[in-house]
Order: structure tokens, then C-alpha cells, then sequence
């Protein structure tokens, strides 16, 4: 079963909250021993999207319910790494706990279009083969994650849109839930909020500058997964709801390969969160492995200088999660906070919000 | 009017047909002196897909018309430039002309779909401002690169698809057309043809390997541009109808910024035509920039090792057209031949077909 486990022994590099700020309470350890972790075979990070997530503006039971999802996503997908399961399979297993849970903007609790429908959409890429799948626009697929991963797996295609990537779903036998299933009050109420402003300025919501500093996260909560397996492959996807009061077919980056999410064995695994526009004009997510693999960076400073620098330079909010074949780890974001956590070969889930 | 030319004075290399081979008597000059040229203020490099295309399975007379199509395409590019218009105006212009030429897969002439329509992809990047604009899964948007545009400078998006890409290109006042316009018998023969094969064999085509032995283009002939102008600045757009047979809306890389299409004054603009799927997986067109940005390699270096290389090992077929800011040009493919040419200072187009 470890017969690959002898190359996998690099030291974990954690990377936390933001431009290496201190990490939150609610993980003291991390604040006593803050960069180099024990080497471990397996690992695993994610996140839940990232915004402007501050402690003031969150209830004791919210922040409860965030790091409970958070651990209870890492400790399944850490089960399946455990177990001797892929990678591919693990970031499948995590992201589907998240997509399930109406506190993220993906599968059950995903934003509502301008239409007032949730439209999904999602990624996965396994870094062992190079292969990919993504989904965009699904409105019955129950797991978007689920759907991406038939694209890569039983088709020649890489993306499929709309009511055919629906279809395809369907013909692999994937749950199809009614559209109803991704209602949620909160999320419905988003929508009706942006609206009601619209037509009280007679806005389209096209020049949506405006229209992002009153709801900072309209476009937030996006979900990703990156995973290390015992076999020393990288797998890494991301799954969507996009952004309330969305128009027009509008898709981000989660379900584009190179922005929202990339994997390759020899750099790194990555998915984004954040502002889409920006991470597809920047190709954020290939961007990162190609500064380690032509730019001799490390993972922490690659991401460091694409999301830190880079974005912010052009204005673009949000992070990423991501994480090497030596099992070093990053979760890098420029917003005020991001549901995010890790776990590797210890076990134990390291859960976090904020940026400080 | 020009203030700016004096910081283009780098000369023009230029890199044609495959792997260094020699160019077609279609261009003696080409052959006497193919490596350096003049230094030039404008230029403009486009191809209308790459494929398996042989001189033996052409008529003198379709050749011809390539061959004409190509410079009226690279002239009218030309003529936008030269009397000081942008790069952005010139790829929009030059694509305009293949589109609606029946000669390619873009626009008039393109390829049908499983259910027997035209579902159109198109992508534009400002290399100027790093902004991007795509649409996917268009039927009734005369000019797909125009709704790229509109995309681009009229929404907070970069991307959009299907019916809302539609609605909004009717928004922004573009020709929308019968999805009839589309329509061309050798298209749709290679349709009939490619439906006749999957119904004696009981294939569904979900397998397309044997199927793209059997029909090598099925999926090319994408067309694109990429411009640099008077002001420095680089533009690149692509444009497709995508792969006949295609099901489950199914999109390849043509509308994908990062795969099919990139644009950055600081490095390149790349426009990319072959099996999309490939070229997803492998972020192309970014992938040639970031060689040069962060692993210090020319645009012909770069447009080599992924074309020729990378793509090669993976079983990738197709190629890039390209340009820096100092108006070196790439133009290099892996298949047997790519409609391609150039023009730049001198107002001279050269065009080109054949790998030899």
C-alpha cells in the first residue's frame, strides 16, 4: 500500500491566513510552531470561499457552524486519503460535504441568477494523468463536483455547459435533484436585496462596480479541495454557485481549467476563490505552478506573489488553497478572511476564518 | 500619431510553417531570407485552423481560395492598423472576414453539432489592459468575436454562454442572424457522414478516438488573429464552431482565455487552434507567455517547446499563431498543415498552407 510513501518526505509548509499573518484562537498551536510541519504523506486543504468574512459581523453559532463544516469536510476526505483512496477521490468526497451544506455557495445554498435559479458550476483536475472535467450552468445536477468528475472520466471532453452537460449527467447515471433542492431563504433573500436596489437606481447591474462595494459577497463562497495521496498524486477541483444576481450565462472561473482550478504531479494542485473575472484574465491557478516550474518558486511564494501582488495590484479579491507533492501547503488570500482548513498525516483538522 | 514607434524597433523574426521547415514556393522571398526582417512598427499574424491538411487532397482552385481568403483577411487586418487603428480593431476585423467565409470553421462555414446546429465560441484579450471577453454556445450572434468584444467592454464579465450570451449580444445592438445563416452543405455532409459511421458501428461517440482517426478534422479550422499596433500594444482573439458531432455543449478551448486565447503586451498574444481538449489541459496559449515572462524564453522558444514538444509527447494536435511587442512572430504547429500568414510594416501578406 506505501510502497510510493518513501518519496513523499519533504517538511509540510503551511502557509495560513494571509500574507502570514498570525492564525486565529481557535488554533493555538499553529501560533507556537507557525511554518515547518513534520513531513507527511497524505494531506489535504480546502476552502469555503473568501470575502469580506469579519469576527464582528459573525455570531458565535455562525463561526460554530463554519469550523464544524469545515472539520467535518477535511476529516471525510482525510477518511479516504487514509484508507488508501485517491486523491481525485478525496477532493470529490470533501467538496460533496460542502456542496451539501447551505452554509457555501455551491450545490444546496448557491446564489440565485438575476432569473432567480441557481446555476452550478464546477472543475476537477487530476495532477497524476493531467486529465480534467468541468461543468458550467447545471441546474438539476444534485453534485456539480460529481458531474466534473464524469466529464474527465467518461468522456473525451473537457467542459460541457448548460442543458447538455445536464444530459451527460443524467447518462451517467448521476442523482438529478428538482432545482428547488438548491433553495435556500438566506441566498433568495441576497437576490431580492440587489434587486430591490437596482430598480431603486435604475441600474442593470452591467456596471457592477457599484453594486460589489454594497454587497462585498455577492460573489463569494465558492468551495475547493486539494488533495496529496499516499501514491504521491495531486488532485485538486472547485465547485461554484457564482455570483448572486448573476446574468446573461455568466461563468467564472471555477469551471475553467488554468483559473479556478489546476493539478499537475510536478508543480502543484490548486483552486481558487474569489473575484472569477480576475482569476481568468490572470490564469490564476496555472499561473502559480508555472512560477514554480519555470520561476524556481516555491508554492508559498509563488502564491504569495500571484495572489498578494499580482491580483491586488489589479484590484482583484480572494485566494487560493493549494498544496505540492511534498505536501507544503498554501491558503493565500487577500480578502478579509476565508473559510479554510488543512489536515495531513496527524490527522488533525486545523480549521480557520479569518485573517487575524 | 506616431509618438509611440519609436519603442518598437526590435527586429521581426519570423518563424514559419513547422518546426523550422521551409516555407512554400507560395512565398520564395520567404526562403531566400527566412529568419530576420526589417523591424516594424504594425503587425498582424493569423490562422484559420490547423488539420490534416495535404496538398494532395487539395484542388489547385480551393487552394486558391484559401490562399485569397488569408490575404483579404491579413489586408483589411493590415489597413485597420496601418491608418492607426488598434490591435483590438484588427483582430476583430481580420476574424470578421474568415467568419464569414464558408472556407472555415468559424462563423458561416462552421461545423454542426450532434443535434445539426451551429453552436459558435469566440474569445478576444486587450494585451494592453489584461481585460478579456468569451462567449460560448452562441447560434444567432452573427459575429462571435464581436459578442467577445461586446463582453469585454461592455459588462463586469469575461465570460458568458448560450442563450444569455445571446440576449446580451442583442443588448449591445449586434447583427443576430437566422441560425440558418449558418448553415453550409460541406459541413453538414461532414456531419451526415461522421452520423452514418456512429449508427453502423453503435457508437455514441463518447469515444472519439477511433472516431478521430476516421474523421482527422473534424474538429479544426478554427480561426484567429493576433495584432500588434502602432501604439505597442498586443491583441488576440479566436474564434470556432467548435467540433462536428459535438454533443452535451460540449465547449473547447477557443473561448477559453488562458487555452485558446492570451494577450500580454509585457509578453505575447497567442491564438490557438487544434484539439481543444488538449489545449485546455495544457493552458496553451498562457503557458507560451509564461515561458517567456518567467522562464526567460523567446516566443519562438516557447511556441516550440509547447507545440512541438509538450503537445507532441501528449498526443495534442495543432498549433498557435503569435506575436511580441517587438514584432517577432510565431506561427508554428504539430499537424500537417495549418492555414496561416502574416503581414507587418511593409503592407506585404505572406500565406501559407502546407508544413513543406
Amino acid at each position: 500500500m506505501n510502497v510510493l510513501n518513501s518519496y513523499i518526505v519533504a517538511a509540510l509548509v503551511v502557509v495560513y491566513g494571509c500574507n502570514n499573518s498570525p492564525a486565529v484562537d481557535h488554533s493555538e498551536s499553529m501560533q507556537e510552531n507557525d511554518t515547518i510541519k513534520e513531513a507527511g504523506p497524505i494531506s489535504l486543504v480546502i476552502h469555503g470561499g473568501a470575502g469580506t468574512i469579519k469576527k464582528e459581523n459573525m455570531t458565535p453559532e455562525k463561526e460554530q457552524a463554519y469550523y464544524e463544516k469545515l472539520t467535518e469536510a477535511l476529516n471525510i476526505g482525510y477518511a479516504i486519503l487514509d484508507k488508501g483512496g485517491t486523491s481525485v477521490e478525496a477532493v470529490i468526497g470533501t467538496i460533496q460535504v460542502m456542496e451539501e451544506s447551505p452554509l457555501f455557495n455551491s450545490g444546496k445554498g448557491a446564489v440565485f441568477t438575476s432569473e432567480g435559479v441557481n446555476e452550478l458550476d464546477a472543475s476537477i483536475m487530476d495532477g497524476s494523468s493531467g486529465m480534467a472535467g468541468a461543468v458550467a450552468g447545471v441546474k438539476t445536477v444534485k453534485s456539480p463536483i460529481a458531474a466534473a468528475y464524469e466529464v474527465m472520466t467518461h468522456s473525451p471532453h473537457v467542459m460541457m455547459t448548460g442543458s447538455g452537460a445536464e444530459a451527460f449527467a443524467r447518462m451517467q447515471g448521476l442523482e438529478m435533484v428538482d432545482p428547488e433542492y438548491f433553495f435556500t431563504q438566506r441566498r433568495y433573500d441576497q437576490l431580492m436585496k440587489i434587486k430591490e436596489k437596482e430598480a431603486a437606481e435604475g441600474t442593470t447591474g452591467m456596471n457592477n462596480s457599484s453594486r460589489n462595494r454594497e454587497f462585498p459577497d455577492n460573489k463569494f463562497g465558492t468551495v475547493g479541495a486539494v488533495a496529496l495521496d499516499q501514491y504521491g498524486n495531486i488532485a485538486a477541483g472547485t465547485s461554484t454557485g457564482g455570483m448572486t444576481n448573476k446574468k446573461f450565462g455568466r461563468v467564472g472561473d471555477s469551471p475553467i481549467i488554468g483559473a479556478g482550478t489546476f493539478a499537475e504531479n510536478a508543480t502543484c494542485g490548486i483552486s481558487s476563490t474569489g473575484h472569477g473575472e480576475y482569476f481568468i484574465r490572470n490564469v490564476v491557478a496555472y499561473d502559480i505552478a508555472a512560477l514554480m516550474k519555470y520561476g524556481g518558486k516555491t508554492i508559498t511564494e509563488a502564491a504569495e506573489y500571484v495572489i498578494m501582488e499580482k491580483l491586488v495590484e489589479k484590484g482583484g479579491s480572494g485566494g487560493v488553497v493549494g498544496l505540492d507533492r511534498q505536501g507544503n501547503i498554501t491558503m493565500t488570500f487577500n480578502s478579509e478572511g476565508m473559510y479554510r482548513g488543512f489536515i495531513y498525516e496527524k490527522g488533525k483538522p486545523e480549521v480557520f476564518i479569518y485573517k487575524n
